[in-house]
């Protein structure tokens, strides 16, 4: 047929501030409530205005919203859990990120029954004890869930490349959990002043991306070959000058050849590059033109759409025309690859289930590729 | 004139071990006895095993090998120092850092005066004590040196925006003294497993370029709008996508509209990417093929050839062919600037001076554009 599904890897939700009142453990609520209190008063968060809040908290209104997009499914992040966990530059009391995790996590996984198969959420691990970590891997397939977000790399945390941390690993691969960093991190010795923000920003990336070269260089994906891992909303324009650098080192070029392969190598039976192509997918929110040029570079089997709803930096209310903006000279095969098939592969979404939806909401191959792009978005 | 001059912005020097015992204060000799017989036995570092070690220290073997290889001048950076001081990632007892900085320098100094106006050497400076650093540049100036090489970002270490740095740029912008910093830096939130020496190569890159992005955010060029900042050996390749990423940001784009455009600018008058083009230059060491295929985004005016004299992974001794693989289909004045121009607009050289060495021993266009490449030069 000659629709396309359209499968977004980066939608956030959360519920409102008190909704994860009846979420959280009960021996916890003393210090929920006071953390509650804190915010009196303050606005919740970046969204639409013209949406409310209601997207991130409401299915039936999210659900509504999405299908309006041609969006058939989604892989939701949370956009706020108790006590700032989940914020990537946040490492509090090791046993009150886990409560706060675990309070995001219920909460999500009730988000997500009421649209099954269509929203797919991600648990919120957080790596300090590992023999928990792997409990809630197990509990969080159990309830349906498809993927962990790692914490962050913060100072005196593990290297991802540890072995100690191998059996977080082990259980995704058992489990078909999606491991993922997302950006939002952002550098821990920076001081502040006139210039942090915008140096924040301009780092950023690195800092979300930094994990992918630290578990292929680290012999992660040499060990667990079937781990998938996803590095969310963080564009993927640097892949293909990191997959060429990578890689030179690996084959021992002219810069290197004076420390010999072995060094660079460390264990990897394969070029860095290979890994990317077997272990790593890019969710590239809001897709620029460059993450479209730089597809083949990036990897046509890797690379995937993301709306980023309901942030205002997302595509909402112009899905349909940014879809057609940034594909409507890409070819049919890869257009259906980028925009679904792809996170289909990643996340293991049922593709027949699916189907009946796509009939009904998805866009036509022509609504992508036909007739000129009318100039009312903006997309600077 | 149908030749070009060639100004190598990058070549390695450094007294052997031994040689500094003469430049070190008498104070601290006793300490240097010591940290000479740690090295007993061990060979001195990196180089042409078919130079031997002569051309870091001998300035006539140096001159000789430089005419050979048709550079008229050199900007050179230190390639060891007692104590390992000058090693970016290292940060020890700032009063001993300080007195192998200028154990160093005095050193360099006599170096460069073997061919005044052809060896342009980098002074080590320290920030701890700013005070001292001002001091420092000053000195260094009147020495005749032409720049000063930064510490590394460290922990603790004051970010590079820090208005009480600004002593330390107006000296440099005084003085005409170029700031620097220089590929080998690296990560010190590491730890160590098989794949740290991959892992520290691949971001190497990132953390010497790091402090362009910081100096041109944190307003210090918008402060200091005559100060000269490059970065050496260290690639250009990823200039294009900061300035499109750092300018993004600037204008408003729609990634980052939510914050404002105030919260990015912090005061910078102009797009980020103007800074590039006023305020920095980029050392491109034996240049791949990508710096050259990106060098309008770099900026013409402000990439600089570099041979990494007398590195394995130099052009040494096939710096000709390099010349020509890289640049038989660039534009003449292209090719003119950075080979050579532009140094001598970053650095200050006496460009009349030169011009009886260009005419006796500069490549011409003809060698540079004419003819197939011979492949007998390793590339990869």
């Amino acid at each position: 047929m000659g629709r396309v599904a359209i499968i977004s890897v980066d939608g956030h939700v959360k519920a409102p501030r008190e909704g994860y009142r009846d979420y959280i453990d009960p021996k916890w609520r003393g210090a929920f409530d006071e953390w509650l209190q804190s915010f009196e008063g303050m606005p919740d968060g970046f969204v639409r205005t013209e949406l409310g809040e209601d997207a991130q908290w409401d299915p039936n209104r999210r659900v509504a919203d999405l299908e309006r997009q041609g969006v058939m499914a989604e892989v939701l992040f949370g956009n706020g859990a108790p006590f700032a966990a989940g914020r990537v530059d946040f490492a509090p009391d090791p046993e009150q990120t886990r409560q706060a995790n675990m309070a995001f996590n219920r909460w999500v996984i009730d988000f997500c029954s009421e649209a099954p198969g269509r929203l797919h959420g991600q648990a919120l691990v957080s790596f300090d004890d590992v023999d928990q970590a792997v409990r809630d891997v197990h509990w969080a397939k159990e309830q349906g869930l498809v993927g962990i977000l790692m914490p962050p790399l913060y100072p005196g945390s593990k290297f991802f490349f540890d072995p100690a941390l191998d059996p977080i690993w082990a259980a995704c691969v058992e489990h078909d959990m999606v491991l993922h960093t997302h950006s939002g991190a952002g550098p821990t010795d920076i001081s502040f002043g006139p210039g942090t923000m915008a140096i924040y920003a301009s780092e950023a990336g690195w800092w979300a991306a930094r994990p992918m070269h630290v578990l292929i260089l680290g012999g992660v994906f040499e060990r667990f070959p079937a781990l998938h891992y996803c590095v969310a909303e963080n564009g993927a324009w640097w892949v293909p000058d990191l997959r060429e650098r990578m890689d030179a080192k690996w084959i021992g070029d002219h810069n290197t050849r004076k420390f010999g392969t072995e060094v660079f190598r460390g264990g990897l039976s394969m070029k860095p590059g290979d890994y990317i192509d077997r272990n790593c997918w890019l969710g590239a929110s809001t897709m620029h033109q460059t993450e479209v040029d730089r597809r083949h570079g990036i990897g046509i089997d890797n690379l995937m759409w993301g709306n980023d709803f309901p942030h205002p930096e997302g595509t909402w209310p112009h899905t349909r025309e940014w879809l057609r903006m940034r594909f409507h000279d890409v070819p049919v095969d890869e257009t259906r690859k980028i925009l679904g098939l792809n996170a289909v592969d990643c996340y293991g979404f049922d593709a027949d289930a699916l189907a009946p939806l796509v009939e009904r909401i998805g866009p036509t191959i022509d609504d992508i590729h036909g007739g000129a792009l009318e100039p009312t978005v903006e997309t600077v």
